[in-house]
């Protein structure tokens, strides 16, 4: 593709390798035959940024300064276009959006539209998250507007994705793909017929996932590099669907 | 580790993939227990930069205003330190380094202090990279200056080297495993008893190498990655050497 005049502004670094595993994603589905077919990126990663868990659940703006000086940070670089990778801090996007200038792809809005264009997707939604993104109803809302019924996981099984969670950011994606087994193995076992990872650490950890899963898994961050190549001019590949079989 | 005064700049793009991989390696590097323990890193990905190779071969500067752009982008952003993971590219390191005042880590010299560093490490040193990398001298006569013998690819070799990066830069990072498992196994015919993967995309194409290789592979970015970390004030885990086994 050539969009020599755009530039892809992404604010990572919560976490890190959710970051890396973005780009990558970007890069792999980006139609090219040469480098110079690819994207023009200027990513922003802060890791220090506070927990944005805590600053969500506890209603605390304590996040907040370092992801706007990020989104600054972008804006002044040139960025056409931003994207966030990460689920919680979709909650503050409204007001980067606002407070930056910069123009974000809302990675929870591609999820419900990719939701509504799939025949017979009327089914329940199961979401596996933090509980900052379950709690602050990010998903539900949109997708109860939808008309979608939302499976969120029992306390048991949300221990399961919190760990994954953590053994992601660790470092040790085995571990984290064990957890996650557990947590898919449960909503399967509830009226979800669709999962949603809405993480962007449990795509990493669902690398691990045993074979024997049915459930279909849904990740948002395949629908967010391709609205990304949508919105520079590209043709990305396939939906983002994939089989945890 | 802890380093919150400190911004890694990444000059990348050169090719999209090699740099995601090197944030990647990076994350994986860094001693962490959690986001916040990781290095603060920006990255400048310019694809558009002209051919490095067709620049370096051609004795032009064609590639170069578009590299220092970027470089000049990250000092601006406060990077304290900078890296740039393409080893062709680094034929323009030390005029970057001046034009733009950004302290550059420098992959082909932590790979020559790595080689000295090893015991026994007086054997000939095998270079698989670019024509451009191999044409400049880049690595021969820094190695030559530390009495190394230093094996360059027959040119059936080296078409395979070529092959095995543009397939890496096309997506297709197992037909590149494919070449390089030729040149590899050409190489080890020779007097080289390690072979030094001289271009950041053969990484990529390293994970795809037939099991029956014994030869040792040295990966640079991962001498850079760890060059980086101390850099910053930690101890990366181990050596970047591994078994084509």
């Amino acid at each position: 593709m050539k969009a020599p005049d755009r530039l892809v502004g992404i604010l990572g670094g919560m976490g890190p390798a959710a970051t890396a595993e973005f780009y990558s994603k970007l890069i792999r589905r980006t139609p090219v035959t040469r480098d110079q077919d690819h994207l023009r990126v200027a990513i922003w990663a802060d890791p220090t940024v506070p927990d944005r868990v805590g600053a969500v659940l506890g209603g605390t703006n304590d996040a907040y300064p370092a992801m706007l000086e990020g989104a600054q940070r972008l804006r002044d670089l040139g960025a056409t276009v931003a994207v966030m990778p990460c689920h919680t801090a979709h909650f503050f996007l409204p007001a980067l959006a606002k407070d930056s200038g910069l123009r974000f792809l809302d990675m929870v809005g591609e999820t419900v539209a990719e939701l509504e264009r799939r025949p017979g997707a009327a089914g329940s939604v199961g979401l596996l998250g933090t509980r900052a993104t379950l709690a602050s109803g990010l998903y539900q809302n949109r997708l109860r507007e939808e008309r979608f019924d939302v499976v969120v996981p029992e306390e048991t099984t949300q221990w399961q994705v919190d760990l994954a969670i953590r053994k992601v950011k660790e470092g040790n994606q085995e571990d984290a793909g064990r957890h996650l087994d557990k947590a898919v193995h449960a909503m399967a076992r509830t009226d979800a017929s669709l999962i949603v990872l809405a993480c962007t650490e449990l795509p990493l950890a669902a690398r691990h996932l045993t074979p024997e899963g049915s459930t279909d898994l849904l990740d948002p961050t395949d629908l967010l590099a391709d609205a990304v190549i949508r919105e520079c001019g590209g043709t990305p590949p396939v939906t983002g669907q994939q089989k945890a079989s």
